[in-house]
Order: structure tokens, then sequence, then C-alpha cells
């Protein structure tokens, strides 16, 4: 296994405990893991050395929530709801049957490409849930392609009740056999807890047969409207509530006083049209948070973690290092991968060589050059993997 | 000369007069025009064939508004005004003393790069400004870096008055020699009309002297608050008025009802944490309106069209139609290259050839994805300059 020196880092963020931001710093990856960090004067020798020129290195991107296992296209809805006008073909339904008649090789296919995508603008790690097959057969099916191109993977058939199905007969089959089929491919359970959706007890019970199955926890909620969707969440124990658009000053309060991360997704309020969430309150509050795409294809169909950073910055009210952090060791404590050897999220010695070069000096420029290409190299467990 | 034949066109947006969005088109490029425009099935032979495999074309970005002729940082400033802090350092002043302080090939090489960045999200006009040089030779030695790099200047030596200079004299260098001496490289003269920058008399006195040293007309005002820029711009018959965040019915009725156009700059507004410019409105009374970049080191350092455009759908109610057409069409509209042998920002036979690839089959794409790459391929008269 050779070893890679990574020079001329005119800015490290490391995310460890320390919170450092270091100038002339230098790391070396070796077996897919971080086995120095230090200034570059005292750098150990290597079989390789890549000199970055001044440039920001900060830990690879953590996208904790991405719907990319689906099939058919929402360009024409998404383009109606920009224009003021109400369209009619079906929203998640359409998905839905698109994924249900699309083969395997072509599910993977476009979640393996917006994995691609999402890889090339800095993200190393990628959560993806099931919840377009909403039937046995493809919400395992769909379960399955998860797991091979996520690197976690979260049962959601509690998305919604499909179409002519009974809500009681649903439920029963969410957490008895679907539970059962997906297990093998899944690390959490998620509900998508919202009028329209499932309610609090139903969510709850999604939850704990989850739970039950082994199964950690997370919640979609509070996006539409006020609800218990937090409250539920941390009464959990919840890794994430993901959304949280409309919180009470009590849903603040009960979040920082939990080890719930709050969620939120920039770019699906920007393409609902939604107000952005309470980032900088629950902050002050003391909660903690985590920046994700949402990559779905009806709300959210984007890839890229640097846009929500800055918008994060530019309309949410974080610092620059605020939202860095919430995208980074924020988005890895929401899936539980904050500590320990598979952590993420952090560049620490033994930890996962997942790392990002700027095409830029700090930082800042994430949000100081909005749209602007910045990612200029990702290593991914120590292999280069764009750049 | 050769030929080349684009065919596959999924989506062809010409923004001719009839606003056509062609489906299954052909275009033939030669001499750097448009040769032919019409259905793939009728198209003619050419030296060489580029099949786009359903992909959206239009045309390339015209960006009317940036100020990258420019020598210094400015991330710590904005990285502190995201952090809601003060920032003692200067603002504009900073620029202008690095600038003053830059050699010529400094210059060129910064406003150089930016282009380059801009043309590979698809930006194939791009205007520039001085302003930051506030003497005779710096003002001079930048329009002569404009000029080169860019492919219409404006002369902004009425930026700022810079400090320890008498007012009444700056202005009659600006309005005397400092015109004079930058008049063979610029097309434009600009003011800065805005409380702490020049009012709207000192505004109309160098815009005057503008033209009548044979420059074309534009302006800078209502960015910061309520005044009298709009009323100028549209009384001297100004090509644009530029920013336009603060808009009096009456402005909105005196841009609706004259032929300038109204240059609105999202990015800028984000970075500034200005309300945006209200867009819509401004159509809905019949007003013409272009998007820019205003790329600038201070309030707006980005070089992304695209941005802008997502932004202006997302957040300033615009359709995706008319965000595009406000990003060519318009754009060359505010800058007077709407029609001729030189127009820009549409595709027409015998007209530049101008032209973009998405990595999409619509322009919904642009809005729908957010901070996704989406440029596949840029043509600049005729030469594939990306992709
Ligand atoms: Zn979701
Ligand atoms: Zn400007």
């Amino acid at each position: 296994m050779t070893s890679e020196l990574i020079t001329g880092i005119g800015e490290l963020t490391t995310q460890d405990d320390d919170h450092a931001r270091l100038t002339d710093a230098a790391v070396v990856l070796e077996a897919g893991r971080i086995a120095w960090i230090g200034p570059a004067s005292r750098a150990p020798a290597a079989d390789r050395r890549t000199d970055v020129a001044g440039r920001a290195v900060l830990p690879g991107w953590v996208d904790t929530h991405t719907h990319v296992v689906f099939a058919g296209d929402r360009s024409a809805e998404f383009e109606a709801r920009m224009a003021g006008q109400r369209y009619a073909a079906g929203g998640i339904h359409a998905t839905v049957r698109a994924t249900r008649a699309a083969t395997d090789a072509e599910l993977t296919a476009t979640a393996s490409t917006l994995r691609r995508e999402a890889q090339a603008q800095g993200t190393t790690f990628l959560e993806a849930k099931t919840g377009y097959g909403l039937d046995l057969e493809t919400e395992t099916r769909s379960a399955r392609v998860a797991a091979e191109v996520a690197d976690v993977v979260t049962f959601l058939g509690a998305h919604v009740v499909p179409p002519d199905a009974d809500r009681r007969d649903y439920l029963d089959l969410v957490t008895g056999p679907m539970l059962t089929a997906v297990r093998p491919y899944v690390d959490f359970v998620d509900a998508f807890c919202e009028r329209g959706a499932f309610d609090v007890d139903e969510s709850r019970e999604v939850l704990l047969a989850g739970r039950a199955a082994g199964l950690g926890l997370r919640l979609h909620g509070n996006q539409l409207g006020f609800g218990g969707a937090v409250a539920l969440a941390v009464e959990l124990g919840c890794a994430s509530v993901d959304h949280c658009n409309y919180l009470t000053p009590a849903d603040v309060e009960a979040l920082a006083s939990s080890s719930t991360v709050a969620t939120l997704l920039p770019a699906c309020d920007l393409s609902t049209r939604e107000p952005f969430a309470p980032a900088r309150a629950l902050l002050d509050a003391g909660a903690s948070i985590a920046l994700a795409t949402n990559c779905n294809p009806g709300t959210s169909y984007t890839t890229s973690m640097p846009f929500c950073v800055a918008t994060a910055v530019l309309q949410m009210g974080l610092t620059v290092a605020e939202a860095v952090w919430a995208a980074t060791r924020g988005a890895a404590r929401a899936v539980g991968r904050e500590h320990g050897p598979d952590a993420v999220g952090s560049l620490r010695v033994g930890g996962r060589a997942d790392l990002q070069v700027l095409a830029a000096p700090s930082v800042a420029h994430l949000a100081y050059r909005p749209g602007v290409a910045l990612t200029a190299a990702v290593w991914r467990q120590g292999i280069r993997v764009s750049g």
C-alpha cells in the first residue's frame, strides 16, 4: 500500500474536537486512512506527494438525506410550479409508477450517476432511502440498489400510503413483511410524519417496529406545517429529524436538550418555496444541525452540497464555519458516524481518508463564490476519485 | 472554413422573434455564424457533425455587468459580513489600493481567469467595467485590460470619489482628462448613483460628458435605497439601469414606458443581504429585464450565470423562460446588441454562433437542479471553447 503526502495546504479544516483551521499543514494518507496530520515543515516522507498550492482542504461532504433510487422525470411539474401553475400529474405517485416499472439496472444506473455527480462536488459519503416502491417487491429492490450505491440506507416504506391501499393494511405491511424483506439492506427506518402522509402515532409505530428489528431511527417532519414530528423524534431518540421548517420554541428547546440532530434541506426549501428552517435559532439554542441535499426528482433535484452550504450562509444566517461543520461533522452525527473507526465528516489520524481540495484558499469561498465550481480534487477512502 | 452540424438537439431555445423552443432541431455553424436552423430531418450536410444526444441547446449567456478588472482579496471581509460583524478594512478602497499597485499583466491574468471560468459555465459575451483605479493612470490601464479581456467595456471612473480627493476636482477629472484617456478602450459610460457615491446631478453630468464623447450610457442605481437613479436613466435613455432593488411604482412605470432595461443582479443581492429586485413587478408592468452576475470581489464574487438564472426562478418569481430570456436576449438589449450583425443572445441565421449545450434535456433543469454543473459544451463565434 502506497502512502500519499498532501502538502501545500493553505487552510486545513479538520473538524476534529479542536475545530482547528490550520495553515501550512500537510496530511498523509495510507491504506484508506489518515496516517498523519501536522505542519508541512515536519511532514514525514511518503511514496507520493501532491502539492495543492495553497488551496483549502476539508473533509468530504456527508450527505445524509437523498432519495436517489427512483425512475421517471418530473421537470415539467417543477417548471409548472415555478410558473405558479398547479400541475395535475401526480407528484410522488408519478415517481412510484415509474420506479415500479423500472428494472434494477435502470435504478442502479440513475442512482450511480447521481452519486458520481455528487462526488465530483465533494460528497464522499451518501445516504439513500427507499420510498418510491411502496410495495414489498419494489421497496426490497430499492433497498438492494441503495445498498449497492450508497454508504448508508434508510427504509422509507412509510413515505405515503399508496393509492388504493387500505391505510391499516399498508401499515401492517410496512411494519411486518416489508420490514423483514428490506432488513438485510438497510441501516435506518424513517417515516414521513406530515399531514397527508403519516400522523404521529402511525410514525411512532413504524419507528418502533424498525427499532425492534435493530435499525437506527430517523424521521421526516415539520416540513409543511407545525406538528408533533420533532417531539416524536426527540421522544424516541432519533438520530435525526429532517426538514424542520416549522418549529415552535418548544420544538427548538426539545432539540437543544436532546441528541437528535436537525437536518436542514435548503435546496428543497427553495424548490418548494417553503420558508427556510430556523437554522440560526437552532444553533443559538444549542441544538445540532446538519445540511443535506434531499436529492429527489420532485422537490429538490440537486446533488450539490456546495449549493446547500452557500445557501445556508447567504440566506439562513449561518457563518461559513457553522455551515461547513453542519455539512461534514454535524451530518456525520446525524447518521451516527461521528465517532469510532467508521467515523466520517472529520479528518483525524486513524480516520477515513475522505477529503476534498477546493479551488480556493479558504472555505469562505464556498459562500463568497456561489455557483462557481470550486471542487478541485476529492479523495474517498484514500483513493483520488475526482479532480 | 469548415462547417459544423449540431444535431440531436432535444430542445432548442433560439430567442428569435418567435420565442421558439424547438424539438428535434439542428443547427449549422460556419465561419463563426449560424448558417442554418431547422428540423434535424432536413439538415444540410456539413464538414463535421456533433450529436448532442437529446440535450438542450440555447444561446450563450450575455453577462452585461462585471467588475473583473481588479486586484486584491476581500474574502475575509465577506466572511465577517456573513458572521454579522462589521469589518473595518476598507471595502472598495482596499480593492482600489490593490488595483493601483498591480501590474497590467496581473490585472489581465485575473480578469482572464474569471472570463474563462464564466465561459466554462456558458458565458459567451462579457462586459467589464473600470472603476477600481480612480486615478487617470489606473483607470486608463483598467480600460485597456478590460478591452483586451471583455466584449464590451464600461468606463466607471464615477464609482466613488477617491479618499482625499476634492469632490469637484474629481468630477472634473472624470468628465475631462480621464474620459479622454479611456475613450479609445470603452463603449459605455456609467456612474454609481447612490448615497455615499454620486448624486443624481453629478451622475447626469458624468453621463452627459460620456454621451458627448460618443459613449453609450448605463447607470448603477437604486441598490441600497430609493432614489432618483432610475428616473435619471430613463430621462437620458440609458441602455440599462443596474441593481434596481428599491423601486417605487413610479420607477416601475417609468421603466415600462422606456427602452431602458432593468439589469438585476441576484447574486449581489444575496451576498449583501439586500432584498431582491422586484423582477416580477417589472415584467408584469411591461419593462425589460436582464440578469447579470455583477462579478466583483466585494459584493458578488461569482461568474456563474446559471446561479443567477436559478436564483431568479427559485426566488424572484420568474418563470424558467423569463429568466433564460433575461440572461440572453434581455441582456443583449441592455448593451445595445439585440439586433444587427453583431447581435448576441439569440440564435438566428446570419447571427453570431455563440451557443451552449446543457447536460440536461431542457432549460428547466437550470433551476430544477441548482448548483449542479449543467454546462456540457460551449461554442463562441463558432469555435468550441468548452466541453
Ligand atoms: Zn426526504
Ligand atoms: Zn456594479
